[in-house]
């Protein structure tokens, strides 16, 4: 008598545990430094000295202010930081009644989604996507619409979105730099979509919002930077996580930022917080709200993770492998040369490089790969990747 | 195009909140030590200390293991912790798959609720009940079915339940030590209760489970101890939170126990952990996972809140008020003299003492006082509540 869909979403493994925990099992067999792990995502850049000592700092205020509740969108010196902070990167104008605390960005998109699930609502997933999107909005009343990848640059077309745009189009999942691509959406293809959003939102009689899902926003390389969506198109929700930026994804801190150029955003406001109620959202961990806030110009040390981008990408190319250059996040994809993802995922194996299967991303034929992982275990890889292209006939 | 019914959630300002501001108000102009404020359940009694020096001790961690993702059900070594005190304490063999870490204790109800909303599922609140859960289970799946108070006692009353339970009955939630009763619900009566569970259960084919909600489990005095529910009825699932047991309700930090002797308790466990996912959990916040798991042992300074209580209660009713005894947690019911609880708790304000009405408790007639106030405040109270029973000719 429990529900069935849960209960599979309970037990299904995912691709990317299931390679991690075969990866552990066979590390155990032929040793820790033979398995070249790029399943996962877990930031390999450690956390910034800066957040410690900001806690060690805090721990001296009264203790019942510090773990007590907060107001149910945050602490108001934590908003006024965060708003000060995006008014001073983005030029817009962001207060603090603009920002609502999460607990990461899964429950911040998630609000957001249950907020805009009127009657027949639908979502539209840009593949390749994040692989929990799927979840978070059929599960929270949106019907995902999935709009297929371009594999021949990756980066969004908005004249392939407008044919899946339907009177019940309620919102555009954007996520760049993207996972699992690494591709950074340029200006351009965003105001493409924006000129396609603003026509078509005209044409159906009510907004449709872009919920920007910028979790990797301050991991960009070659001196690209994230584009500020709502300065493109002011319909614009903003979901954000500190987990890649300050390298602490298990602290569960994040918010949403609903800016008041977005067409009815008080209402919208609102209704993400009474959404996030029925999610159990009482308040963001209350500690590191008060970090996030006193550490708001903290940056990872982007210098690990575009050497090991960059190394990645040029080993794997000259081995004859077709990837992805990544602009930003940690991420690369490289397709199966035989089309076949989860063929080159188990025949990765046989060389101990475990590889997640793309199609679970929307992204058939392809693999992801993680590059926070450590250079030396890249280097480490090489021979096995040499291996792996012979096989193919590379 | 907003969700509606999210949208009156985040802007219906709770009855609690409006009194907690109306009291910040009224301080700035009579001074906050003249506003005798028992409207909002914060812990007033410190975090222990014990818990900033954990803090500081796993601040020497690897910060990439500390602040790192931890597996969706929480760090093994911090589920072992916890069930082996859970299995001291009991007697009973909880075991590290048993326990699932959440956000929290709301998050934790909402995945149980969402886990066993099955089509037309229907769940059994006991008035007086905590005022989120007709939020938290219609707004995922469940129709809340209320079983009225018995205000003689605030006890349960199994053949009261009865009459409730239909064959879509899915759970009983039992909060005991009960917010806003501080009833504790004797192990005579859950017997009871779960005599009539197990007879209803076999007559409509499914098992009821109860949902057991413990926040304040630690929470009881006159040498009272919470009963385990589990003990008492095996289709039981335990909801906790360290909100109240550690001063900490801010960092968001709770669990969910399916013990094994939970009817199809493997199904049960996996299909929270998958409504857990589409409320976005990724997992419990990773830092505070360590922080409880070391100090299992710790307990809040009780003595503070014991002489609260008592202290209240022996000065209300000897102004003639009739007040419920609190033998747990840290909350107190009046009734209202002449039966309006809004016309009472406004009275109140005159006085510039914040009382909430217990309706939105399910306990019209009644106003709750919070008894996790400082002393001092209740002492500097009295006169006030002299004048508040001599308005209702007490």
């Amino acid at each position: 008598m429990v529900v069935q869909r849960f209960l599979k979403m309970g037990t299904a493994r995912s691709r990317i545990r299931e390679q991690f925990e075969y990866g552990m099992a066979q590390a155990a067999i032929v040793g820790k430094e033979n398995v070249y792990d790029f399943s996962i995502g877990n930031p390999s850049v450690p956390t910034p000295e800066a957040v410690a000592d900001t806690v060690r700092e805090l721990l001296k205020m009264d203790p019942i202010a510090l773990h007590g509740y907060t107001p149910a969108g945050g602490c108001a010196e934590a908003r006024e930081a965060i708003a000060a902070d995006l008014c001073k990167r983005t030029g817009d104008h962001i207060r603090p009644e603009n920002i609502f605390f999460t607990c990461g960005a899964a429950p911040a998109i998630i609000a957001v989604c249950r907020a805009l699930a009127v009657e027949n609502a639908e979502v539209i997933l840009l593949a390749p996507y994040f692989a929990e999107y799927p979840v978070y909005t059929s599960a929270n009343g949106l019907k995902p619409v999935v709009v297929p990848a371009d594999t021949r640059d990756f980066q969004l077309h908005a004249d392939q979105v407008e044919p899946y745009i339907t009177p019940n189009t309620q919102a555009v999942i954007v996520n760049s730099p993207n996972n699992p691509s690494g591709v950074v959406y340029s200006v351009e293809t965003l105001k493409a979509l924006a000129e396609v959003l603003t026509r078509k939102s005209e044409e159906i009689g009510h907004p449709i919002y872009i919920l920007s899902d910028e979790p990797y926003r301050e991991l960009v390389y070659d001196g690209l930077d994230a584009a500020y969506v709502p300065a493109i198109y002011p319909n614009t929700v903003i979901c954000y996580s500190y987990s890649k930026s300050l390298s602490m994804p298990g602290e569960r801190i994040g918010y949403v930022c609903v800016p008041n150029c977005a067409a009815d955003s008080a209402d919208l406001y609102a209704a993400v917080a009474g959404a996030a109620r029925t999610l159990g959202h009482v308040c963001a961990p209350s500690l590191m709200q008060r970090v996030v806030s006193y550490d708001t110009s903290l940056r990872p040390d982007m210098a690990a993770y575009d050497r090991n981008r960059l190394r990645l990408y040029m080993e794997l190319t000259e081995l004859g492998f077709r990837c992805v250059k990544p602009r930003g996040a940690f991420y690369m994809l490289m397709e199966a040369p035989d089309g076949d993802s989860l063929g080159f995922s188990e025949r990765g194996k046989e060389f101990n490089i475990l590889m997640v299967p793309a199609d679970g991303f929307g992204c058939p034929g392809f693999v992801r790969l993680c590059t926070c992982v450590s250079y030396d275990m890249i280097l480490r890889s090489l021979p096995a990747f040499h291996k792996l292209a012979k096989s193919y006939g590379l």
